[in-house]
């Protein structure tokens, strides 16, 4: 029986296969990621992995059904797996936002979900680091965002040699578009058209540009001098006083796709150009007042970080650490007279926090030492008695006899 | 918007709600969960919340699918959420067994999902604790297996005044059978009979039972006589030589409903009686062969132990602990000339491993103040200069001024 295409199985390293996912290098992103949040003061919450259909629709508009795996539920609800966390936590903040001191500093890291048609290799699942900061406007909040950020990426061991930040803003293209005096029904049009600048042919984009009553010349002119308005150079200022700024730089092709950005936005890459976004977002003021139907008013910022790019990223530069099976002692039992009093030790070296296996059942010498060797225990124990205890540190090979109440003293 | 009915949102502590599940428990029941796997020398898995519906129907039969979460997806696949770890775990181990040394001993926590009739309250999803140990035939696997699931529960401070772990054996429940003298196609029809004992009513029981063959009297004499098996009499040795013995009993009434138990079952249950059964398992060696279609044929046996119950018993224990934010520092920032580098020193200090929190902007220092004494912080650490900073003790009031470098040293 085969698991469905798009999903990853997540096996305990060593893989027996090189092209499958460990559920130790998922621990480890998601370790990192959690332990960086917390640093910043981020407390983790979450939601279903189901909600309402409505609540992405409301959101999105309902081209977004076609990406989703949405279904009816036997009380014919019309539901969706989430494709994304910023509309459970518009709706989860909408509903106790008295409850909270502003600015609310929260984190999630969702598994998430998407139907696109089916592509060799393409994942329709992973999970995401999301970050959001609700209830400040000021671009301080943006520079704090940005700093976890980047924190989060250096805690894998990258550099500002392996990835930047590019930082841009729809209030900067705002401008830019009322200055060309087109009618503002078409803003969002021009925002799509700028998303698309890098993907799309020259020819193309003039076109659409010309359309809407701009020159791409005038487009191109304008991201080629990336003058930071005062809104980035306050944010720019503000991650050079943190000692980040080699980390962003002001690059007006970011504009992101989805419809409800409302300010700064940003991406980060690799700086080889190697891989997709690594992370991205940015403001969505108006977020929150939609989803609660007008009842709540915060602004909000927030981002997300995928497992999937970054793990690529991370083997490509070769700082994913092995990962064994972090036992720290194996019990030999050679005397099965002595396994009941070696239960006993083993439960106690449990109980004192060491991580600790033996033989099941009786087993050869040489085949019990073999298995200790291959989990890399710290150090092998054997009772010689119901009193004493051999301890061999498995890296010195030193041997030394204790009492059997004295063995965790020799384990350091 | 709502929230679908039968799911949680899970919110950071302190609660808006007392009624609403927080992400803090969650977040310490699971690692309280990983601690103990590990120290045990099992290791983490995970598959995917989306399985073939074969998958479960191949294992418990097409009437399963009445509670199932289960939907036709867009490429016509008929699949379900995952109603339980057990059919992806012997999938995962079907496919790669050559690779890993037996016995395997894995963990996981999903959260699975189950689509039964709406009742007030009742929960459609949950987490749960799944402990397997597979490739190993011998008693000495279920002591491991039942030590792991008593020590899971002590991490949280339950006792054995607390909970207990039912012991029981389908192999016991074969003998009698057998015994009776009954056709052995109607076994699977006493054991349903044995299950429902304690939830039906002694006349109906008494009929079911005469239609198989026995008598009510006779069974509730096994029951009440409640001699250990020679093989449950092994696994008793086995605990009591770790010094758990008080924590089992034995309990023919446990026969787990399950269609695939063939050995040891059990079930926790908390001493009072006042909750549904904490964690239950059992043997299920023809399972990894039925799921491979013959390929791989492994003894194997597992437990599962629901978030929701547990968390239940905690609070009505009182073991449950207050989660706050967990920030160790607040940088007070009174005078703006001092902002930047007092930005500085934050991301030195969160660099240090300290988890810190500010104003983002500016603020009366009363206000700041306060803010601090809402998260909790150990120290505030206000700039005095760009050279100097003045440290206090949230605890003691002790004030120290101290270098720029040298403030970590002052944050012990």
């Amino acid at each position: 029986m085969e698991r469905l295409p798009g999903f990853r199985d997540f096996y305990p390293e060593p893989l027996p296969h090189n092209d499958v996912w460990s559920a130790d290098a998922r621990q480890y992103i998601f370790e990192n990621w959690r332990t960086t949040a917390r640093r910043y003061g981020f407390r983790e919450y979450d939601g279903p992995p189901l909600e309402p259909l409505d609540l992405f629709t409301t959101k999105s508009g309902s081209e977004i059904v076609a990406q989703l795996y949405n279904f009816s539920d036997k009380g014919n609800r019309e539901i969706s797996l989430r494709p994304e966390m910023t509309p459970t936590l518009a709706r989860m903040v909408a509903a106790h936002e008295r409850s909270y001191k502003k600015p609310i500093k929260w984190f999630a890291i969702p598994q998430l979900f998407r139907y696109e048609r089916q592509q060799k290799g393409r994942l329709r699942e992973h999970f995401q680091f999301n970050a959001d900061l609700i209830g400040e406007t000021d671009p301080a909040a943006d520079a704090e965002l940005i700093a976890l950020l980047i924190d989060a990426l250096r805690s894998f061991g990258l550099t500002e040699e392996d990835f930047v930040i590019r930082l841009s803003s729809r209030n900067a293209w705002h401008d830019f578009f009322q200055q060309g005096g087109s009618d503002s029904s078409h803003e969002y049009d021009f925002f799509q058209a700028i998303d698309k600048l890098e993907r799309s042919a020259p020819e193309e984009n003039e076109k659409k540009l010309t359309a809407l009553g701009f020159s791409l010349a005038a487009v191109n002119a304008f991201i080629e001098k990336g003058a930071p308005t005062v809104e980035l150079q306050g944010i720019i200022d503000n991650l050079a006083a943190r000692g980040l700024k080699d980390f962003v730089k002001v690059d007006y092709r970011v504009i992101r796709g989805l419809a409800y950005y409302t300010g700064v936005v940003f991406e980060a890459f690799d700086r080889k150009g190697e891989f997709r976004a690594i992370a991205g977002g940015g403001r969505y003021d108006n977020l929150v007042k939609l989803i609660s139907g007008g009842k709540v008013d915060l602004p909000a910022l927030g981002f997300g970080m995928g497992d999937v790019v970054l793990v690529e990223l991370l083997k490509a530069r070769n700082l994913l650490p092995k990962f064994d099976t972090h036992m720290d002692v194996y019990v030999l039992i050679e005397d099965e007279h002595l396994r009941r009093p070696s239960l006993k030790l083993i439960h106690d070296l449990r109980a004192g926090g060491f991580a600790v296996d033996y033989p099941l059942t009786p087993a050869k010498a040489d085949k019990q030492f073999k298995r200790a060797q291959e989990l890399k225990v710290g150090h092998t124990v054997q009772l010689e008695s119901e009193a004493y205890v051999r301890i061999r540190n498995s890296a010195s090979r030193d041997e030394v006899v204790a009492g059997v109440g004295d063995v965790k003293n020799h384990l350091g």
